[in-house]
């Protein structure tokens, strides 16, 4: 056994819901990986589909799955308990509507899972929290998919905020997630206005923006993480958000945040824009999941554009820092730590209050 | 005489205050009217001006009318009392800080003058209500000089999104007014850090971001009118607010604006959007007072951009606007009533109450 082949870690994805966002993943899990990193010792192979009929699982698998690729040999699952207790499966992905995610991914982390669950992690911060104690009772990673976090252009937009203090002082934050699909457009029964399944477009789309908005008020100390005071203002739909706009207040640091979201009007190429005392950066993409450049402005003039675009989704970034945490023993990951997810979730549980936007499971 | 001559009518004004607002005002007056209006029926004359010293005065005369204008003649008083009293002064133009607009105002209305006072109108919603009802005991005019509803842009935005509703149904409002002047850069006892002249940004520039967003939010009809919910956040420096965001919500309508001032970063040339079912609608300009041209995008692709630019400082449109008023004997403006100016103060005081912001002289 060679040296390079010791290296080798392969982690073995089961996946757990047939919709948009699994077959974005999954795409970005058998793509080449020469597409987006040097390393070879990481291989993602796609080792179990659960769906809720056979068919649907082995469509969606001839579908995404190259049968050139490392997932061959993928079972087809019609149901999600056998992809949990699939001795061949290292880490369960969730990517079944938001207001399933706490049912599957507690079933999962108590067949001993490792699990990486789709954002928002689940309704409420209470179940957030209850699948944490119930990840770390039994010792298996966890983490909530906030892949946005892991893109290269996330990672340089903070060091050039917070390290490099290209702009000085940050002042405050715009973030705009906006899509055109109206609730009144969609079908009955839709994730979209089905509250059962979670909908709304503060957790769907809003926790992008809130996310931008976290990287940007928040350095990498401790220190600087003043919980922000939260306001807002929600737009309801016969009790769903079709709109939800979310301030948040760091009075201390002299940060705020205007997070915004809404199905009703698509936002600008340049969706997010932080201002500081020398300048700004503005974030330009096709959406808020889908930054492509930032726009460096300093007020001497200088004006710096970085393109940061790249092939595929982009939930290969996180997909590799998951693998790399699973095959060194870490059951949490430190660019989106198990604490950020609850505390987003406490802020759009407060938006939710202020607001009276409730899901029909709670009180 | 001529019938021409017959319909001439010269408002006479009395300018109080000679500082930057003050010069911008005047220089409009003075603009020779064929750069703006084809009717030649209507003159400004600037009677006089009141400062404090006669050699101010006199500087700020001599800098701003030209000597071939109709303001020859020009009284210079070291007092704004002279003023007041002044026989030939038909209006009082009241234009210094705005912790002074209250008892500036009160003098001239009690002294039988008609009043244009500076925006905000008062500190205070209360002092307003006492202005306002001070000038109807007195059977005078009384107006806020919120300049920028008279622009022809602001009007075409209104028809447009009102009336030819250019974009469907109005949903959601973006207003940000930025300047590049942080507190800590001003000299001690500005009108921009002193509170008992008025210091904050809400006040200063936020109320142009709110004019913006009621005239996109409330349409023609009262029954439109629906008061807004008042979510807000403030960034104050020793009790001044340096930034501001406002978010206002008429829910039944199903409308939402988010206005934002800043003194901290200078707001884009696109400074405000009005989304819509059908669209939206680019504000663009230099700044929230200084709108240049309307881009009307549909989301079935037609795009129009239209241009409002103009010479001047576009203060000669609610000049003329009130002339109008005066001479056919109205004592308030129909562009600009004194009831949206209280509407507008009882949400700036609210966003005060929510944010701890307080005056001096406010208990």
């Amino acid at each position: 056994m060679s040296l390079e082949k010791q290296d080798v870690f392969t982690l073995r994805w089961g996946i757990i819901g047939t919709g948009l966002i699994a077959s974005w993943f999954v795409s970005d899990l058998v793509l080449d990986p020469s597409t987006h990193r040097n390393e070879p010792n990481l291989i993602h192979k796609v080792q179990a589909i659960g769906s809720s009929s056979h068919q649907k699982g082995t469509a969606f698998a001839q579908k995404h799955i190259p049968s050139t690729s490392t997932s061959n040999g993928c079972s087809i699952y019609d149901s999600y308990a056998q992809v949990y207790t699939d001795p061949a499966v290292d880490i369960v992905y969730i990517a079944t509507p938001t207001g399933l995610h706490f049912t599957n991914a507690l079933d999962a982390i108590r067949a001993g899972k490792h699990v990486l669950c789709e954002k928002p992690m689940t309704i409420t911060t209470s179940e957030s929290e209850q699948l944490i104690a119930a990840a770390r009772a039994k010792g298996v990673f966890l983490m909530e998919a906030l892949w946005t976090r892991f893109f290269p252009i996330a990672k340089e937009l903070q060091r050039a905020l917070h390290e490099k203090k290209l702009i000085g002082d940050i002042t405050r934050v715009f973030v705009d997630f906006g899509l055109d699909m109206p609730l009144e457009k969609q079908k009955d029964g839709s994730r979209l206005v089905d509250l059962r399944l979670g909908a709304g477009c503060l957790l769907d789309i809003g926790i992008y923006a809130l996310t931008w908005a976290r990287m940007a008020l928040c350095g990498a100390k401790e220190d600087e993480g003043e919980e922000p005071a939260v306001r807002s203002a929600m737009v309801l739909k016969e009790g769903v958000d079709e709109e939800a706009t979310v301030l948040l207040i760091q009075q201390k640091m002299g940060r705020q945040a205007v997070c915004s979201a809404s199905y009703r009007y698509k936002s600008g190429k340049v969706f997010g824009r932080v201002e500081g005392s020398e300048g700004c950066i503005e974030i330009v993409g096709g959406a808020a999941s889908k930054p492509e450049s930032l726009v460096i402005r300093r007020k001497d003039g200088m004006e710096t554009v970085r393109d940061f675009s790249f092939v595929g989704w982009g939930f290969f970034y996180e997909a590799d820092a998951v693998a790399m945490d699973i095959r060194d023993g870490r059951t949490e990951n430190e660019t989106m730590p198990l604490e950020e997810t609850v505390r987003v979730m406490r802020i759009m549980d407060e938006v939710r209050r202020q607001n009276g936007m409730k899901y029909p499971h709670e009180e």
